[in-house]
């Protein structure tokens, strides 16, 4: 069995795992940069960013960069939603946006993005996105079938990881809050009262000040 | 200036404070007594809750009782909504009821009890409940002549201590995140965006899965 993989969600403590008003110019709406600010310091994003090639190898080790790093570990393919692919909405106009992530997006696999308007497969660097309208179940067979042998990580946005996990598909759950009120946005626990009954659970405080949770499946991965 | 002090706030990670239903019988109303779960093993629930004498000096004396105990050490009253202090709405019916605690409550302090429909001033063991329909600043100026130098616990529930927190009245904040998902109830940051600017923020994760944070306010205490 695969096993779905969920890294470096972050939450506020108000449960909103994105702000209101994403667009392109600010893809995490008015939360803008705080859900993240865990994340950029770490040797993990400094290294995949690809934005500063100079700096590869700089970067902070703790704790922080020990979870994030695990996201990028086994992996054979992602699956995300369409707006973590890009800020356009209904029929695509054209099909000049590439993502986000320039010419060499960091994922180097497959990734499936569920959309209910489908395009061309799209190879950029190392990585081929494959659009496609399924659901969640269907999209993790063909995320598998991609990943050959691999996990699957499934990428976001948090509306995504809420349909997997009311599928009940997803093993392991890393998530991250971080100490703020966002007040609006996106929540991620909506429709998902007592989904932790599940999972094993294990925390970490990161000196930080943001926590570390790791849900892990009950029964064992792929067991859903 | 008085401090003012918030201890051992439950909230799920949805950031729910307490459960929908509230009644005699619930006073946590669906979430039971999975909020307070952390608690009741404390030496400080132990030793304070009366319920079992001959369990004196027993319960753990790890950091969640560690921070638990802070709730009763310096504290010369306590300012609670009327839901703490029972289950009635409205005028009261009449005036048997004397608060959850039996005849010695745990506070041996004065405690302002906010409610629109005040009565007369009721002693229970130690104890001297002040029923009072007061602003936050003026409920805080009472309870502080009160409290006679010491400082004063804001006792709750969530929404005395929103609106308290929107008073910009709170010195020092401890609540403790519980890993469950509420889905349902009275939710604690509602209209707070932004709250935690004012205030330096401390996280502990706990052994038993649940996280302290303590946030202080900056430019220290009485500062509103």
């Amino acid at each position: 069995m695969t096993t779905l993989r969920v890294h470096n969600l972050a939450i506020s403590l108000d449960g909103f795992a994105t702000g209101e008003g994403q667009a392109l110019e600010t893809p995490f709406g008015h939360a803008g940069h705080r859900l993240m600010d865990w994340y950029f310091p770490t040797r993990t994003f400094v290294s995949t960013s690809g934005h500063d090639a100079e700096a590869v190898g700089a970067g902070t080790r703790g704790v922080d960069d020990a979870f994030a790093a695990m996201a990028w570990q086994g992996i054979g393919a992602e699956i995300m939603g369409r707006r973590k692919f890009g800020p356009q909405q209904g029929e695509w106009e054209d099909e000049s946006w590439r993502g986000w992530w320039g010419e060499e997006p960091p994922f180097h696999t497959p990734v499936v993005v569920l959309t209910h308007h489908p395009r061309p497969d799209l190879a950029v660097g190392e990585t081929t996105f494959l659009f496609r309208d399924l659901p969640p179940a269907d999209a993790l067979a063909l995320a598998a079938e991609q990943a050959e042998g691999l996990d699957v990580r499934l990428g976001g946005g948090p509306t995504v990881v809420r349909e997997f996990l009311q599928a009940g598909l997803v093993d392991h759950l890393h998530f991250v809050v971080v100490p703020i009120v966002l007040g609006r946005g996106v929540r991620l626990w909506d429709g998902l009262e007592g989904i932790e009954s599940g999972f094993d659970i294990e925390v970490t405080a990161s000196p930080t000040g943001v926590v570390h949770y790791v849900w892990t499946r009950r029964g064992g991965v792929g067991s859903a």
